[in-house]
């Protein structure tokens, strides 16, 4: 997975979501292992994904969660999509909005701005306080509405964008700090090949993406119980629909623990008979830092008390 | 455990609750094994256990369901106070009642009843119509009452008792089929020291006993969950106080299959997380031979087809 | 009710289970309506519910739950069997066994006891180890086989009978406080005709008898969800069976709460729907005295809430 | 909401999301009543809500539900963010796209594809594969991309739109029908100010949004059994993120039945109770025409025969 063979380094590859100057690549810097090794910007997740599975790149980083916009959609998608894939470590990154132009435009200038529709979403109260006539131009990312605003036909005379971008662009800052909500997040997972989980650090986090058996009623109370019947908490559940017809559902589950806890074994194993198709997604540390208990005597101790008396029983 | 040591035979020696002529003979007759082996009959069931644990006895049948009465709450407490007993098979027996008197009495001469407060319960409406200012005097079996009867001094004329009674003490039959219920029966059990259970027949039956955790609201619901997420039915479950204080329970509960079958091992083992104290009475074929299922995909081979693919996982 | 027509007085009359010395008595003394009234002893349970039935008596005093032995079947059956009647109050009894015998009789003398097979069994640990070859005769109850001692032919030569009976029978104790549970209580019901409960007091018991509906897996759960969704907590449930066959149950159920809580109300409505029969026992107040809370804003402030919301919103 | 001063007519008007050509257009045609009335196209869903709220237009209609791409978030983030709104209908329509271009333009020629992001996800694997080496321009709509195509200055040399875009711009078919899912639907909801629901047809759903309370375990498991608990099944659950800080949802549901069925009606009280925040969207008539059927005894008729019960007990 090292690079070695295509630019003569040793170096390692981590795509992310780009351009240079995205929220992603603060995701990025939070990779320990990231430091001094190649970035390589992708336009969207699915290529990110892409260049895992062919080897290109080692690992990836991309957005899966916003605190705002919800589960970023393509990702949950790709991921439901792609064999193969493990995550391997998140990070939260605080959402900023600048509202950036070129030098020399001042705000009152500013008749159409550019940004991401999710951007847009967390900016929107301000934008409609403060420009309240503009026009709104979609972008296929924050920083490709930045970098737009430099090209000589631009049709936006400014962008909403993270707070880096004016790092990588000659762009100035017109507002500072302009979205709704100020605790925003997002986010990311450091996604890679299918391989040995990171060790279990007793604050770890578990992903699954499970398809509902039908769509009976109770099938969610069901796959709920699987989870609670072995003390394990959920952290994040989210639906999607599976896409082959209205009213069917996969969900998206962040589960409070290890793959390695007997609590998690067990459960996934059970959701295994439940669902017609579990795609365990890995375990890996929580960004939190908090602990992942499983409740009720679900301890791995109190697993291993139960096997031995088990084992006592029919002899 | 053989009794040659007492009467110079090799002969296993069965228990069971006496004396002769009661229900519970009937049962025994229903054990092949059986057959020709020395037939012990003792006074209450404690004493039952106690020649099992003391190897006086192999085994051991006694009561555990009426149809009519419920649990025989002296089987369940003992079985609850005895650790090291388990049930081998169980057996069902039809439950008809008649009125037995010395001959040359007849029913108009029929002033005071005896027979087992159970009997008397089932026989209560008959009794009141036919011979409605009798007294009723308590015996500890309907057998001891119709032996009573042969006494010189004896308070009761007639009593209630099995239809095999006649076959074993010089009584008549005053009248037939006297109960309530015409389709009464009841359960009876074989109990041994603990050791490996019958092997599974696909008809099974699992008995344990179940502490509750605390008073706490929900904990029943908690409990039956451990056998629901499993897809175990449960085909008994019956409450029993614990005895230390008011509001405290243990559950005696039959679960549908065999401790061998993967559903069942799973529960027993979230079982023992949950409850202070579990008591495992045995795995043995259903008396009537109905299939024990594990609902919602898991039987066995579901079982281990989540094992394989959980191990695929995480290397 | 009042008994004027029957000893020229306009007291009511209070039946009992007797005779008089038992701890039924010692729960009706705790009625503060029966102070000066007619008391009147019962031989079973059936009789004091026939004398509520029939106007004899205005109420009537019975067991209902000792915490050693369980749920008095006889009363638990008696009261599913009963349409009609209704509990008006419990009382607890603290349960203190003594060893009684005629004066003259040494502990030394003692060679067969009688009792109540409750009692026997409450005390069977202190009279193996005190009285270790002694017989033992089964009683109707306590206080019969106290009196039953007085007879000249008494088989028994001592008794095991409440504290109180040596108030009754010029007999004397040879061992005081000989039960094995130091703490064990009975519970006792006042029962009258069907009427208005006694005012909801915030700290009350709503008793039920629920039927199964059938014996399908899961209708035990479903049934405890009925009161869990409106935050109804349980203090007791004990099954019995329906009696027509093997595995009909039926539950008797204390819920805390009081009919005119909304909580209970609906509870009572939703159970009524789930299964074939609901008998209502009636609302009274703990005799423990502690709060009956409906959790998880289920309150009747929480209930009045939503009706006010919901009527606001199909106009 | 009659536009008569606006436009001299008593015509109602209905806003739907536009331009002309689009999926909701066809959606809008389903709708009896809009026949003749005022069609005013509207460039998103907050301008379609915002036109009923200050009274421009009678209803709107708008996309709610797409089978492939699941709950068009900004949907159900405005109506989350908009009391006094109701819905009133639902309708499918189903999705085909077509690839278009303006006269003379060949595929080959086809360099440059425009088109919404979701009807780019739905068509990618086809032009994946017959147009390998396109670059993607996003559109706000597959219309506004297919308009694009007639401006002079125009990137994109096609676009991906609906089958009808043909009917108002002089554009040609390159390709039909290239969607991925040949069954795919989008769900339609016509909406208006709050009022009464359309009558009851016995083929009903009705639509809420519950916040949960606490991010507690075990949570979504209560929330399910509110509706459990009265027979009422989901065809929809969907969860979007409340935004304030990550962790926290609330639920979109569709559940059978309406607001006048007594348990649609419980359920929505026993809800409230339940979340910090339930908001009622509407009861109205099911698109499928399936009927809606509240399991296990929650009829009207069985929800009246309780409370005739319940009326019977305390008194």
């Amino acid at each position: 997975m090292a690079t070695k063979s295509r630019n003569g380094s040793a170096k390692k590859t981590y795509s992310y979501l780009g351009p240079v100057g995205t929220f992603t690549e603060l995701a990025l810097a939070q990779v320990p292992e990231a430091k001094g090794a190649n970035w390589h910007p992708v336009a969207n997740v699915q290529e990110a994904i892409d260049n895992v599975l062919s080897g290109h790149s080692a690992r990836a980083v991309i957005p899966i969660e916003n605190s705002i916009e919800g589960g970023v959609s393509a990702t949950l998608d790709a991921l439901a999509a792609s064999e193969g894939i493990r995550i391997f470590g998140e990070y939260l990154v605080p959402v900023t909005f600048n509202l950036v132009a070129r030098p020399g435009v001042s705000i009152k200038d500013v008749l159409t701005v550019a940004t991401h529709p999710v951007a847009y979403a967390q900016t929107h109260k301000w934008l409609s306080a403060n420009l309240s006539g503009h026009s709104y131009l979609p972008a296929t990312s924050t920083a490709a509405a930045a970098a737009g605003l430099l090209h000589a036909d631009s049709v936006a005379n400014a962008a909403v964008a993270a707070s880096t971008i004016t790092d990588h662009y000659a762009l100035k800052v017109l507002a500072k700090n302009i979205g709704e909500y100020k605790n925003a997040q997002t986010r990311f997972i450091q996604i890679g090949l299918a391989g040995k989980a990171p060790a279990a650090t007793g604050r770890d986090k578990t992903s699954v993406i499970i398809e509902m058996p039908t769509d009976r009623p109770g099938t969610l109370l069901e796959m709920l119980e699987q989870f609670a019947v072995r003390g394990v908490n959920l952290s994040r559940i989210e639906s999607r629909p599976i896409g082959d017809r209205l009213g069917r559902y996969r969900f998206n589950i962040d589960a409070q623990g290890h793959i390695d806890d007997a609590a998690i074994a067990e459960a996934l194993k059970g959701l295994h008979r439940f669902s017609p198709k579990v795609q365990y997604l890995g375990s890996y540390p929580r960004a939190d830092k908090e602990k992942s208990v499983h409740e009720g005597n679900n301890s791995d101790a109190q697993f291993g008390d139960a096997d031995k008396w088990f084992k006592s029983l029919n002899r």
